[in-house]
């Protein structure tokens, strides 16, 4: 217990020096993220370019536009990591309605297919509708043969985590699909997985399983999953048609964004900071992680704006296909596994674009007290907290990193937006999002003054 | 330094005893308040009377339906407390214009009204426009007989707080007139005083003299100020013509609403949560204060949703006039002076209604240290801090209690919307509203059952 006093002690001291040694740089940071407010100016311009869904066009386009953002915002170098990523199209046809004699149970049912879904027959699928809370309900279906299976369970609202809550629902999206079909029903609707209560069905990515039949699926809007549901008490034989002629298509060449600025001191020592590129193919994904990615260069960027010369090599990577594969994040894995670099540390930011709370950590305890003691500077971005914690999928495929960060601002909105036509520029908050630029250049800098 | 860390042994023993006794009672406050939004739907319904400015019909409107809302809900006493207010009305007519030779320079400018502002004559008030930075460039001006001082110091984005860079700002229109009037000005425009960029001119008090002429003073909207600033640099003699009929009446005779919840064992222990229920006259005043009113209902309404019986006296105060005068607040603070009750603690807010970041609080050391030892379980919904720092002008009247407190939520929107079109129902977020109801219920429990 004296040698946690001393600790604590020690920490306090070291605490000043870095304070007063940094004060008036990372001062400088904030107040230039704040007024130039530039990061949220690349975000509107991405988000012109539209969607970026892994292997669409539109996302070349915005891989070929962030290549060349960096290259003229004085990276030192910038380059492109090829990757092989899936590439899934939505097609034209999203159609749902229910079918019944009684007319005011008739409706169309505004649906959207999940990422990677096949598609239903040209005249679609129709089948009686079950409603089930969860998977275990479904595996205990004694007859769903040509059925389609209605997953209602709510996103749960009364948690304080909206993230947690997603974590809780999202198995009836990934694994809906498979579950349903191995009790041999034709089709799958999901309740959109959203903490808002409007008429926008959230996608996401669902997955197959080898040696189980592949089977459409697709989320239903809140608003719609509710109608349903309560048309299903009214008439319990009620048939529901859907179709869908979205498609899969072969592998195609993509590629993470990677640029970055030399250190002076140690060259060699990588401090990575990145988020995901690819978006669903709904909105503009700028919410979902478009702000993150315009956040990770302007982290970097802003060394180059104040003339800062970072010790260390700080590089920003845009990881491709986090969505649907994480290809990008596991080629850039294996890439710094087998490197001479010496990757220290890494920060992923993928939890939207709202005010700074913390970061969360995966590191050694040492570590982690040493970052504590950086925590009353830090705080002037805003970062209330350092935890332990996950750093996200990414940056966890760096296996050799000192730190894994993940950077958390505030998520009491992000489910609104997520995956959905809401995930536009306007719920982006400038001076919300250029905090979040600022606290991971300050840590970036921290660390590249100070190592680890 | 011994005693320190006994102190510092002491404090996590009692946070450990206090965490396992409550947990969760306050688990279900805070599930509570997510998943019923009952704070959220009052507001809904408190927007539909629209604003509520002091002294209008609107306000008592709104007045007499938190009366009968506290009534309805089971508070054991609801009561009016009467006290005096201003009456000012905006009028119907608000018009600015750039009379210029030069026909690029004629423009219609978008202005407002500060309240409290006498009118102009029936034709307006034409005079040269003399574009300044401070109130000390103003008292320097050698002759300004009969012109019209445009005040255009911007607010001051390079500031994290936006409530700091607001209080930088503020004295150009609070003082504005007083000092243009000494040097002879006819009339006074200020820069809109907003942290976004848009064409919705800011409101607020602004302030007269006595022996100084009143002359009239309006906001600017941001757009239109930079815009008539570059037309001063292209036609330096330029003219602008400003009309207003706004007008003061006689004090109006106006309420503070209070409701309580009477304490099992303390009763004359009395426990204060309010927000200031009169608004500027733009938007429907849900960001500044609607939301906070409604949060001060809930937190005291959330005892009776969930059987908790209080061992003090829990008291919701709506104080009238905070915008304009502060006169319902002192009505309160005398009362509570001269009352037998003994204040303990008060909470304010007034800082908008996004999501929780901490609480400040006037108070001892001591108790100071005990609040920060129920820090891990206000860290429930979202409090990461409890610093030294101001409650509010309104429970800033209550000299007598024990502990004043702030309730501070994330303040990055709010001067986007603060006396402006844009403080509607639609810029609150549901689960950030709530689970502000839920950290000033949880510090109303903390309080009542422990005591200060």
């Amino acid at each position: 217990m004296k040698n946690l006093f001393i600790l604590f002690l020690l920490s306090l001291s070291f605490t000043s020096t870095i304070i007063s040694q940094n004060e008036e740089t990372i001062d400088q940071i904030i107040k230039r993220s704040l007024i130039d407010s530039k990061g949220f100016s690349w975000l509107k311009e991405l988000c012109e370019i539209g969607p970026r869904l892994s292997g669409s066009q539109n996302s070349i386009k915005a891989i070929k536009w962030a290549e060349s953002k960096m290259k003229n915002l004085g990276f030192d170098s910038v380059w492109l990591q090829p990757v092989y990523v899936p590439h899934w199209e939505r097609g034209k046809l999203e159609k749902a309605f229910i079918s019944s004699s009684k007319k005011f149970i008739n409706k169309t049912l505004t649906i959207t297919a999940f990422g990677g879904s096949i598609s239903t027959p040209k005249n679609g699928i129709t089948g009686r509708i079950i409603e089930v809370h969860s998977l275990e309900e479904v595996s205990k279906l004694s007859d769903a043969k040509g059925k389609i299976i209605f997953y209602n369970r709510p996103f749960d609202n009364s948690l304080v985590s909206t993230m947690e809550a997603y974590g809780k629902a999202v198995d009836q999206r990934v694994n809906g699909a498979i579950e349903a079909a191995k009790v041999g029903a034709a089709a799958v609707l999901v309740r959109s997985i959203q903490s808002n209560f409007d008429n926008n069905p959230h996608t996401g990515v669902m997955k197959y399983a080898e040696n189980v039949t592949k089977i459409p699926s697709a989320a239903i809007s809140v608003i719609d999953a509710d109608f349903l549901s309560d048309a299903i008490k009214e008439e319990p034989n009620l048939e529901v048609t859907i179709k869908l002629d979205c498609k899969t298509f072969d592998d195609a060449l993509s590629y993470n964004v990677i640029g970055e600025i030399k250190g002076t001191e140690f060259p060699n020592d990588i401090l990575v900071v990145g988020g995901h590129f690819d978006s669903l193919d709904k909105g503009c994904g700028a919410y979902d992680d478009g702000a993150s990615c315009m956040q990770s260069i302007e982290a970097v960027e802003l060394f180059k704006r104040l003339n800062l010369k970072p010790k260390r090599t700080l590089r920003t990577v845009l990881f491709i296909n986090e969505e649907n594969g994480l290809r990008g994040a596991i080629e850039y894995g294996k890439y710094s596994a087998t490197s001479k670099e010496n990757h220290i540390a890494a920060i992923e930011a993928d939890r939207g674009a709202a005010s700074p709370r913390g970061f969360y950590v995966t590191t050694d305890s040492l570590t982690f007290q040493k970052l504590q003691s950086w925590l009353p500077i830090m705080n002037k971005s805003k970062i209330d907290w350092i935890r332990k914690g996950s750093s996200g999928a990414d940056v966890g495929q760096i296996k050799n990193a000192k730190a894994l960060f993940g950077y958390v601002p505030d998520d009491q909105r992000y489910m609104d937006y997520h995956h959905s036509n809401n995930d536009v520029l306007s719920v982006v908050h400038p001076r919300e999002m250029e905090l979040g630029s600022a606290s991971m250049a300050i840590l970036l800098y921290l660390i590249s003054e100070n190592g680890l």
